[in-house]
């Protein structure tokens, strides 16, 4: 478990998921929630390799999405974060860009989800106890405008018909969450390793 | 080869699996036996990521499946390792879950097995001694009933026509086994590479 | 940022790019303009393992392609770096040999580039500020007279109607360029993401 | 390049071609010449795990296959390298089996080649000058009789009409050589990539 005043797994993790490939050109983005009252989001700033950071780049951001302490500059993507954070209860939110996770994200948009069903691995997202469940990973369309986004994600969190874990952005990536950084992390890892199942078993299905 | 009391070995074996990626998201679990009279096994203990295990976190479990010593949870899948090393006489059991793995044990599931021919890494297998042999990779059935699966397996062990250092749960990964450490992490090396040169056949003979 | 008199981040990047397995062979070549005013680049010389540089090896050239510090030899692409660095105004210039490019490289020469459209990875590129945009990464033929590849590099950037900051060369790999050896990175790992991703795309369209 | 006296070249490479994936499960074999009279060959022994090797495990071997130094075993394969070295000339000689080689080695062995053409990379190759060329990596049949195996190979070398630095044997892997020990790691990476480049364009060419 990771102490709230020590950033150091936070970021092992950050670079963890960097050296994975699955953030690179500065892509990718991450929070966990420092404290509830008042609000307050740890995060990795805009625009720097993340497979570099160091704790002195990191930012604290308010409910706002304003920077409160650090010298860096927030995501446009802090307003989904801090969306997930309100909504699904999120102690910590990352946001990664795979090559499987971009694809399939545009290869079933169009369904609004990738399907998972009959995997072991789906036992490792918090509430699911057996492989024979069916997770609906859902898809939601991409946008650069992040008041839209962020009550898109809200409006489809309300709507309690959801995995409460994940959802891919189309043509973005994804973002994975849990009741804190470890669990977010096992998630993620967990949500990336069934999309590349997933894509690889589409390819032999072509067979 | 490792000494029984020194488990540096059996963590950097865990930590290489993890680091190949087939142990991601707290994924797959891992044994050796310490002692035979009273049987004692060494394991990783269920739920903590396996690329960052101390010595001080395993945990020894008896022939019962109970934790003798250390603080952590024995995996649920304790009974399967306990099946193997009092079947099958393994020395050590190494289970991974890998994306190769998983995609082929649900494809040939039906088949009951996936099949390696010709190849000459077949010989680093224990007992092969030429590539111009056919090994047979089990695939049974996945279940959350331990009990069952661990039946299963001996059942299985039992039959004496399967091959002796691994097999395939479908939709969950493989269990790779050996005399010792050392050649049960040669098994898993072994097998997961046929698994991907199977794949990538199959997926090439559809040209 | 780099500091012109300090190779580390320089160095650190070509590791990097070897890592990836985008330089193997001693393939790739790489280079960052140093001083305008005379024209001098630094690069990785001719012929040695891209993974294993050290501050000593690198080798600075003149506007002519000369080699004016250094005991290494250029190489033979220096009149690549020097048309990107004169016609495209770029600092820095990173040639890799990737798989994906090598293959799409070939795949497209005839259509004379890979279209991306509708990432979000392509608001990594300088100057593009939405994912709802289209680049054209342009294919031009591979040669080994250095004089016509220069020369076709110098009237394809005139023409001003191509993608600032990359191009293919044919059965060869990317040329990544940008302001400062920061962007130039970006650029590359965005557009090796960008390759792949459409390779990925375009077997699972075989569906 | 490399130190007679001083294996820790020999051994760097050793263990960046485990690194890659190329030599899992105790496989691949690796030698260089100490001195041609009389000829004796350091070579990693057989059985160990490659990315574990240390200088105290090395052997040296004589004309005759016989180890003269260390305590190993030399592997079933040293009569391939001593042809290798005696009627090619290797200065050194890289064995590895990838996952691409051991595919395209079998979906290849009936045309007897895998051919290569129109890459840059073929002019990493020595005496290659220009990606405008046609290379035959040949693939001979495997065998467990390394007497047959090793005139096999020497009749082939002898034929004349050969790619001089490489040959897959068929469901088994590559040998890369080169005049030293630099040059065939440099070799080794570039047909690993060729082979990667071949069956990925195979697979789009389904398209």
């Amino acid at each position: 478990m990771e102490h709230q005043d020590n950033p150091q797994e936070f970021l092992r993790i950050i670079a963890a998921v960097h050296a994975r490939g699955w953030a690179t050109g500065t892509g990718g983005n991450f929070s966990r929630v420092l404290t509830r009252e008042p609000l307050r989001l740890q995060m990795a700033p805009s625009g720097l390799d993340k497979g570099r950071l160091t704790a002195d780049t990191l930012i604290t951001v308010d409910a706002g999405g304003q920077v409160v302490t650090g010298s860096g500059k927030a995501s446009a993507e802090t307003l989904l974060h801090l969306a997930l954070v309100e909504a699904a209860g999120a102690g910590a939110v990352l946001h990664s860009h795979s090559v499987f996770g971009t694809v399939l994200s545009q290869h079933f948009a169009a369904a609004g989800a990738v399907t998972f069903s009959g995997y072991e691995m789906q036992k490792g997202l918090a509430g699911i106890t057996t492989h024979d469940s069916t997770v609906h990973l859902p898809i939601l369309p991409n946008t650069q405008d992040m008041q839209v986004a962020s009550d898109t994600v809200r409006q489809h969190l309300a709507s309690g018909r959801t995995f409460p874990y994940g959802l891919l952005l189309a043509g973005h990536g994804l973002y994975a969450w849990g009741g804190d950084l470890f669990s977010a992390n096992r998630h993620l890892e967990i949500l990336e390793f069934l999309l590349e199942v997933t894509y690889r078993t589409l390819i032999l299905a072509q067979r």
